[in-house]
Formats: C-alpha cells, sequence, structure tokens
C-alpha cells in the first residue's frame, strides 16, 4: 500500500473516536491499570498521544516545509505526558486528543499539499534523512501501534481471569515490541 | 484484576461502537488488506465476531447453566465468516455484530446471574474443565485480541510507507502470536 495522504488522514480522523468508545466510562481497573513497573496504562497512552498532536507530529511537518534537512526535528519526548497528564481524568484527555487532532487535520489540510511535496525531505535526529510521505504514514501508524497496546494492556488485566483459554488468546502472548 | 461480570459487560459493550468508530468508512485499501495468505482482514475479523455471537459466547454459558460439564461446549468454527461475509459489506457487517452483541448481553442480563454461579463448571472440547467466570473474560478478551489483531493488519499496509519509522513502530514487529 502506497501512502497516500486521504488514507493517512482517514485514519486519523477516527482514532479519537475510537478510542473514545473503547474507553470513555471503562472501569479505572481497566483504564488505569498497566503491564508492571516502567510501563503504560491506557491513561498513559492517550496522554502521550496528547503530548504528541501538541509537540510531534504538525510541527515536523512544519519543520520540513519551512527548513528541509537543514533544521532537525526537535526530539520527542516520550515520557512528558506523566507530567502533562497528573490530576486530569480519561474523559478529558479523550476530550483533549480529540480537540487537538481535530484542529491539526484541519492545519494540514489547509497546507494543501501537492504531490511533489510529498517527497520533500527532512532531518530526524536519530534515524537521519526521511520524507513528508513517511512522516504523515507514522503518524496514523503511530495510533496503530497505540491501539495495538491499549488492547494489549487491557488484556493483559484478564491474564489470569480467562483460565486455560490464555493458550488461545494471542494479545496474552504479546509482549510487545519496542524498540 | 479478578474477574467481575460488570468489567467484562463495560468492555463487551463497547467494542461494536469502538471498531465502527475505527473501520466505518475507512478506505478498502485499509480494511479488506490481510497480512499475506491464509491472515485475516479487518473485514474478515469482524465476521469472525460475528459467527462467536451466533455460535459461541451465549450458547456456551447456556451449556454451563443447563449441562455443567456433561455436555461439551460445541467446536467453534474459527473459518466460518468466509461464507457468511461473502457479499457483504463491511458497514453491514458492523451493524450486524452492534445488535448480536446488543442482544446477548440482553440476555446475559436477563440471566440475573448471581456470585454462586461464577464457579460454575463446563467442558471445552480441547481445553478441559473451565468455569462460567473464564467464559465470561474470555468473551471480553477475545475481543481485545482482535482489536489487537486488526490494529497490526491495518498497520501491516504501511509497513513501507514508514520508511525508517518502522523500527520504533512496535506494532509493525509484531507477527501475532495466534495458538
Amino acid at each position: 500500500m502506497e501512502h497516500k495522504l486521504e488514507d493517512s488522514t482517514a485514519l486519523l480522523r477516527r482514532t479519537p473516536a475510537a478510542l473514545n468508545a473503547l474507553l470513555r466510562d471503562l472501569p479505572e481497573s481497566w483504564t488505569a491499570s498497566n503491564e508492571g513497573e516502567n510501563t503504560w496504562s491506557a491513561f498513559d497512552v492517550v496522554g502521550h498521544l496528547i503530548h504528541g498532536e501538541r509537540t510531534d507530529w504538525m510541527p515536523r511537518v512544519e519543520r520540513i516545509l519551512n527548513f528541509g534537512e537543514s533544521r532537525a526535528f526537535d526530539p520527542f519526548d516520550r515520557f512528558a505526558q506523566a507530567k502533562q497528564s497528573l490530576g486530569k481524568t480519561l474523559p478529558q484527555l479523550l476530550d483533549e486528543f480529540a480537540s487537538l487532532r481535530s484542529a491539526n487535520l484541519g492545519k494540514l489540510g489547509a497546507l494543501n499539499l501537492r504531490s511533489e511535496d510529498f517527497g520533500k525531505k527532512g532531518q530526524h535526529p536519530a534515524l537521519g534523512v526521511v520524507t513528508l510521505s513517511e512522516l504523515l504514514a507514522t503518524w496514523a501508524a503511530h495510533d496503530l501501534t497505540h491501539l495495538h497496546q491499549i488492547s494489549r494492556v487491557l488484556g493483559y488485566q484478564y491474564r489470569d481471569a480467562v483460565g486455560p483459554w490464555k493458550a488461545y488468546l494471542g494479545v496474552m502472548h504479546c509482549t510487545g515490541h519496542g524498540a
């Protein structure tokens, strides 16, 4: 599947509603639990998605368009949500994510990107040269990686409750595939 | 996390809406694509969830309540959806899943299960003795295993589009954990 802007935005538009439908008012025994020390709960993951909307995706799109490879992206703080989500409820985070995502997709649309833009290059601080097309595809795939994680973290909470069925449930055997 | 009926039903109620928000009218390049020969697309997975609502979960609850261990569950056909989804659209499947799930949760509620029921035992054709509590937990965890799978199958379609970011995206490194 080649990258197409409309495919990526179709997914990016849907993620906040999907997470909202899954997580809003789900008991905290699911949403506040993680997989052990130094792992994330569903609540933490939504905070991470919010931080990405604020500091990562659209700022990097703009960096490529304005500076090309001459100015590398700012590194992404993958632990910022611990502070930023403090004192908030999950419904608040879900609302915040939906609102930021919607505003970012509005900004992206207003750029009126043309086919010749997608090959434009930027500089990732660790990965080196990347294209605008790869950045947009990664924004969408990053949603999927965290939906994958959330389903795993929720599943983990039932690892004992399912008894012998654990053998058949793929999600129970996933230990994550983090870099 | 011990199994509680209200936790399982909270999740079971949310899955159809979450899948609807994620998949309805998403381009077919995402939803009709699988991970290669003998693997499932998101469309196939929703068909599988429908088949479970029709033949697996509530019939097994009733089997335990009516027959205990004396009559084993009917085996679950994990490939039935290929025929049953034929000629249907994904929005039709999403509607069908939501409607069957809602009806099944209605039936489950009408059973007025009490705490002493959850330890009741049934006979799984391959796993042996299982409890009603384990069956109900597995129904919910089975939703999560397929949400995990759908996010992986969608992510797989962008494995090339993300370029070097693939290294950072856990979902791209998941190959499933099927039994």
